[in-house]
């Protein structure tokens, strides 16, 4: 693809993708090969992106990246089984011949430089974005096409699933080399025109737990997720009356996964909202769970999650027109205000048809996803219980977000005591595609003389 | 027992337990039949326990019910099925033959008055204590004698543990009419006199979801714990290359809690801290993980109980004299100061042997094991971690508590940036022995005619 010359530069854009069945613990740690499938929404990259450049020059002394203007190790074991996959490819490509005249050398040195349009690290699946985005950029630098998530993969596990556009599903596979665990497209970024995603940015914090050294440690410790080294069993203690049976140990991954994923596609397939929502929160919950169960446990949630969970079952609970009984308690266990006309207190059921539900990943956001004709009502109710802080910013940003008034009913019912300045802002966005290609020369990262040409 | 005569009246107190296996899910709603055996240490008596006087008189026009002082209805469902099962019992034991002279007539009205030395419904256990002591009470006033935690299950279900002292297992039992399903004793109080209990009373606030209503969404709707209404079995979905296998589907119940019975009685038997501890742990957040995945989830851990966890594992880690790699996650997620003589990070390896254990039931307050030695020093751990508001109130109660003072490098490695206020007072107590007959008559909470002798 790139011609032979002193410098050439690649430039891609690449999505960032959330999970609505969840990706948690790896069966092969070097290969990133999962314990169970997971499927996610690749958002569009109007809103969240991440751009790289690739060069490759004659003249580089050696391999360079930067990081958001920062200069990085480019060492880095995952980055650098990328890159040694997609020059295998590319040599396979060139099928083992002589040098191809007009194809890169690929022993040049190379520098890469990469930026997110959002913070790194907050549970915005930034590596995934980062990953898909690398190996995009060097796929094309090295004239490299076709299956390329399995590369992507290697770098980051959820990147796999950036490599393509609208409802992306991640197959576990099989094979212990790993060749069968790719993504493929369950249904293309077109295919549900109606559905939104609101990203509830809480925090521009760091997360405290990698999801790297997070996933193994549950892998290793939950007895809901985890492989037994003896294998399948129970002990049997005759004494007391326990049967000893061999039971399947990785209980997520072996049972309730494959169900799950069998119907969000259904739901997916058939834009069936309700079932989209409700299993995607369920998901979310119980990969927390298992974070939970892991020794020593692991947080993600904290109470500003448990506030927004619990605004999201109230706002369902109102359109479902729940009737309340006096005295039951709200299941989510949180403090509400009393004397409303509609009580707080909602026996919220899991039949309940959802309007919205929220997701949220190895960090502080919450996502939301909801339906075009939802979005300003909610957005009001979020802004009402999480009243901005007047400090100029803008608190809806994104896709355009219409006004709404709401019913007094509804805030009696949905909106508990505001806590102000909880919420920095909301992202409008929804289903995107893939990775893509910048044809403009002037949006490289890195100049001709291949250094960046930003600094952050 | 009771004699025949105008009033004749039983005072008995009970012990709160705390279920290091935790008993979550019924399988049987009426009867209150487990879905899994559960295992827990009975509290003693000095510091927390339930008072409950039973009257019976020819002179009572009706049955009547006193908690704390106030009149509350005694027709509830689950106190009625105690009083009747007692009364069954009574008629079987007097063989069904002509009326005894000296027995009390089972026809009496009964009055029937209850008190506590702690918050009710506050996770505390109350419940348990409560039916523990009525069921106690009412076998006295009509002279049943043997097996009676299967009557005071009747009331709540982990009332039957509170029918012994010690160490106490509530076998799930098999049968369909509850009859195998009972507490029995692992150890006496006596066994291990070295271990103490700590009670962290965080507030005296009524929890937001009641466990019954609670244990019932969690056994219908989480994956991790339910009962499939159409049995076992994965869907099999071909096309995804999904293997349908029959699998079982109350996974906590049937694999995870029969491994953990075993080995916890065994760490009891053999006084292991070390196995005790971690298991109770890992027990207690096991229990909040099929609560999270409840649906909609159920929280009873908030922030603040999750600083008691982080606290929890920085002490055990820093006794466990582990190296710390710079830059590594505090695996807990929580914010830390930095600049310490031994950083805060800790990567606590699940082998660390623990000097403490955390557990939480459905409330907020925070139940730590640890053993005599550790006592003052954790305490201090505490207290400089929640400093006490100055209000004048007793931040260590029960049991005495020596100094200690902390070593500068545990204050800075433990310690995290203190949240004054957040914890109310520090109960320090330890095993103790089941139900008591209280013998002086000043002590009956009715008096010479049968009205409460003190009103809240």
């Amino acid at each position: 693809m790139a011609e032979e010359r002193a410098l050439a530069t690649v430039t891609c854009t690449a999505p960032v993708n959330i999970a609505v069945i969840k990706y948690w613990g790896k069966r092969d740690d070097d290969l990133i090969l999962p314990i169970n499938s997971s499927l996610s929404v690749t958002l569009h990259q109007d809103q969240l992106k991440t751009t790289t450049t690739a060069a490759a020059s004659r003249d580089f002394l050696e391999d360079r990246l930067w990081l958001n203007g920062e200069e990085a190790d480019v060492g880095h074991p995952r980055l650098q089984a990328c890159l040694r996959e997609v020059r295998r490819l590319a040599r396979k490509r060139r099928g083992g011949s002589a040098e191809d005249a007009v194809a890169l050398s690929l022993s040049y040195k190379i520098h890469i430089a990469t930026e997110n349009n959002f913070p790194t690290a907050a549970g915005l699946a930034s590596s995934a974005a980062g990953y898909a985005c690398l190996v995009s950029a060097l796929a094309r630098l090295y004239g490299v096409e076709g299956e390329l998530s399995e590369v992507a993969r290697r770098g980051s596990g959820s990147a796999c699933r950036s490599m393509l556009g609208g409802f992306v599903q991640w197959q576990r596979g099989e094979r212990p080399d790993g060749r069968d665990s790719l993504a493929h497209q369950v249904a293309p970024e077109t295919h549900w025109p109606e559905l939104r995603v609101l990203v509830l940015v809480v925090s521009g914090e760091k997360k405290q737990v990698g999801s790297t050294v997070g996933m193994q440690t549950s892998v290793d410790t939950s007895p809901l997720l985890k492989r037994s080294p003896k294998g399948c069993g129970a002990v049997g203690v005759p004494e007391l009356g326990v049967t000893a049976t061999r039971l399947p140990r990785q209980h997520r991954a072996e049972v309730v996964v494959p169900e799950r994923l069998a119907l969000m596609i259904r739901h997916i397939r058939e834009r069936d909202f309700e079932g989209f929502g409700q299993l995607t929160m369920q998901d979310s919950n119980q990969f927390h769970a298992t974070c939970l169960d892991t020794f020593p446990p692991i947080f993600y949630l904290n109470d500003l999650s448990r506030h927004i969970i619990a605004l999201a079952h109230r706002f369902n609970a109102h359109h479902g027109r729940t009737k309340v009984p006096a005295g039951r308690a709200d299941p989510t266990g949180l403090p509400v205000c009393r004397g409303a006309v509609v009580p707080h207190q909602i026996p919220v059921s899991p039949s309940i048809p959802p309007q919205v539900a929220y997701t949220f990943d190895a960090g502080p956001n919450a996502v939301i996803f909801t339906l075009a004709d939802t979005v300003a009502e909610f957005v009001e109710v979020v802004r009402r219980s999480f009243p901005p802080a007047a400090n100029g910013d803008q608190f809806v940003r994104g896709l355009p977000v219409g006004s709404a008034s709401l019913p007094q009913e509804l805030l009696a019912a949905v909106v508990p005591e505001p806590v102000p300045g909880a919420i920095r802002y909301i992202l409008h966005t929804k289903p995107g595609p893939g990775p893509q290609l910048v044809d403009d020369p002037s949006q490289h990262l890195l100049g001709a003389d291949g250094l960046p040409r930003r600094c952050a």
